[in-house]
């Protein structure tokens, strides 16, 4: 057993109309933790077994997805909810993934939200105390968040676990925020800095900002991609770094 | 304790973008049994739990009420499905009805197939073994169905218990099938009819068809509806005369 | 013909999976336009093509009325929208019902947008010009809308003809703004009250805020509601009230 | 202007979720036809207009491809339609894919039913009039068909044009049908096949089945694909031998 490990994870089982949107079988050869989809921004039911097959066959802690209702726009624009409608809609998704992963030999670990879902909350109130609502409704797993925010203090108050991740792929401003997709450094293509950053979170559970100052944000999982060949085959350059420096690939769970 | 006893059901939960199909704070005043929609043919996560939560206070008994995945004609039109695909629909769904039936203090003790599913698996082999197998991948519950049929037979061999249901307002052929609702005698409007229906089925398990014959088709349940003012009026009538009558109305479980 | 005359219009066409939400063969009887829905927020198809046969056979005047892309809430939740994307999207649904209406003998004449989206677009600069986009894309069409706000400024500056509409039975602050349905005194329940708002429109464009101050609003159209039992009952004391004094119903087209 | 010429059409405009199916700024640089979705089976307004102001741009003539209600399966599901919703629901893609081509600088030329629609219309005959009638009712455009089958009769009875059309890259039986994707010959790969096939269809209207026997099918046109890099590889191969052969790919309008 290695002294250094890191959890790994990836948003899994989003086709949508029977089009795959990542390469979930070769993401499974590759995270330690798969944050499965639900079926309200993407995923159907059978894709979504599919994925959950996979994963336990490879032995991958499965977390549930859950989005906003908004298939239209795959869950990436902000919608006004009800809390209380939120909340249902939370409970209803992680119990129809949960079904299908007993049925596909696993269980949900924990719950990651997606999209525009996961950004809200940072800030919405009313919205995050409705997901975390939702959650414990279901019952008390683990919630996959960003560092800091309006979620991870209710969550915390609630008594749920949180876990931290930090992006593999993407460059933080000093303040703890990314970078913005509009500026030109917003993401990270070479193999060596995405490495960089795992292992100053698999060590130190800190990241770098971009002028050099370090963000102890306590990150215990990092989010990778798998949605285009780019992506993958980056993410393989990665892992096998991680392999040649003896860094443990392996579920926060 | 009454000797003679009867299960009411009704499909329940079925609200469509905000408007609710049924009256469902009535109907539950008055059936055992609550066929609860799962989101797909009809019923959004809120109204869905508002449902369960007023079962649970009404000590009704929640059956899982999933359908095709055909919102804009409610799960009434038979839809071609890949086997594999419709199962796991019905294990998705099962799975997001039991989630929010124990967050609001109940439980699934039952499925019973909605609309166009329902008609089908009577006598289409494939989708049939696909309901049940759906089912089975979420646990060994009981299936409501109607006698008779595919369905029936593929349900008792692979061990699920099977709850036969009669219709409380429709007119019955000889060969047990219902009369085509483009017949004018289609459909019982007088309470007496209906009372009648019910005391056969609760003291016989039988129903009388048009031509006099007696059915024996085993029912447990009758299934009534809530879907307009005039068949909730009804079911008041039919109610109130069972009172008198000294016949309780609970659920098969 | 009668010196004085106002346009009621009414929402129709809202049929969600096969359940109606208006009466829209008893409204069609009483209003003068009719604001039919696109099938994103409600309507599918066949029942739209319904409504806009039975208006057109009624003389009613028909408009489109687009609503956000959100059908599990009727388009009643802000949705944050890129507005390209939502320019399209009106585009879309103008067209489809254009070719609904021209197949069952009637016309498009105005666009009133729906729920959330007319909401938004009194305040919101982007996405009331992506409306405006959307129509003009289509054609220049008239646009139904409250007085005052964003949209109608943008409308104005586009070129477009803005009809401006009061609502028959609510209340009014002084600042022109409805008075909240938490309040009390929010909704007018009263044929008398409603008749009041209606010959005031008629005769003066204005209304009368629950203070007393008059508001000069340069309405054209009152808009009415048939979602209800009760709703249509008050408009045909409403219009029967009308036909005594001899006040025309007929479209500002 | 070259003596020998031929339409090559694809199905373009069906992204979901945001996520393109097929890579259609390189497809419409090769096909002279695009088939582009409505917003059923694939597409939203947004995705839909960028591809068809891209058409526009490239010269490339625009049908209307509607599919069934079934996004979940990408309309490739037999969906048991009552016959006047299906009329209805082609009547309204056509209408809003021809606002959004005129708002883009184009015009719907023609119609080709999508997947199972396409499909059940060739023995469906209430489907096939449904379709038909659908079309009608938007206006007398032509209709690309399979050869062969009840919608072609219809279509030619109710006085629509029809254009057949061939597979560039499916194997086809003697008696016209196409040799099952479960048969190891189904598909043509190479890329010289897929030229003599096009080659036939340009010079003859005639294709070669599989035992050699020539089928007289009189088409006009040859379907091509674009969801995958291989299949843009394959026709990059054989647009480029056609050029060479100094055949020209031109539009049947």
């Amino acid at each position: 057993m290695s002294s250094v490990h890191i959890d790994l994870n990836a948003d899994l089982g989003e086709t949508t109309a029977g089009n795959p949107v990542a390469d979930d079988g070769a993401m499974l050869q590759m995270v330690s933790s798969a944050n499965v989809a639900t079926g309200f921004h993407a995923g159907d039911p059978h894709s979504i077994a599919g994925t959950l097959k996979a994963a336990a066959a490879a032995g991958v802690t499965v977390g549930a997805h859950p989005g906003y209702n908004d298939p239209a726009a795959f869950g990436r624009r902000f919608l006004d909810y009800d809390p209380a409608e939120l909340a249902d809609e939370v409970t209803y998704q992680i119990g129809a993934l949960d079904a299908l992963a007993r049925a596909n030999g696993t269980r949900i670990s924990y719950v990651k939200p997606h999209g525009a879902m996961y950004n809200a909350i940072v800030h919405h109130h009313a919205q995050a105390q409705a997901v975390i609502d939702g959650i414990k409704a279901f019952g008390d797993i683990p919630v996959m968040l960003l560092p800091g925010g309006v979620a991870v203090e209710l969550a915390e108050k609630s008594g749920l676990t949180v876990i931290r991740e930090a992006f593999a792929d993407r460059n933080y401003n000093p303040d703890g925020t990314l970078v913005s997709r509009r500026e030109a450094n917003a993401v990270l293509h070479d193999p060596a800095d995405v490495v960089d950053r795992v292992l100053e979170v698999a060590e130190h559970g800190s990241i770098t900002a971009i002028d050099g100052s370090v963000l102890q944000v306590d990150a215990q999982s990092v989010c990778t991609h798998g949605d285009s060949p780019g992506s993958v085959n980056l993410l393989r350059e990665v892992v096998a770094e991680l392999n040649r420096r003896d860094i443990e690939i392996r579920s926060f769970a």
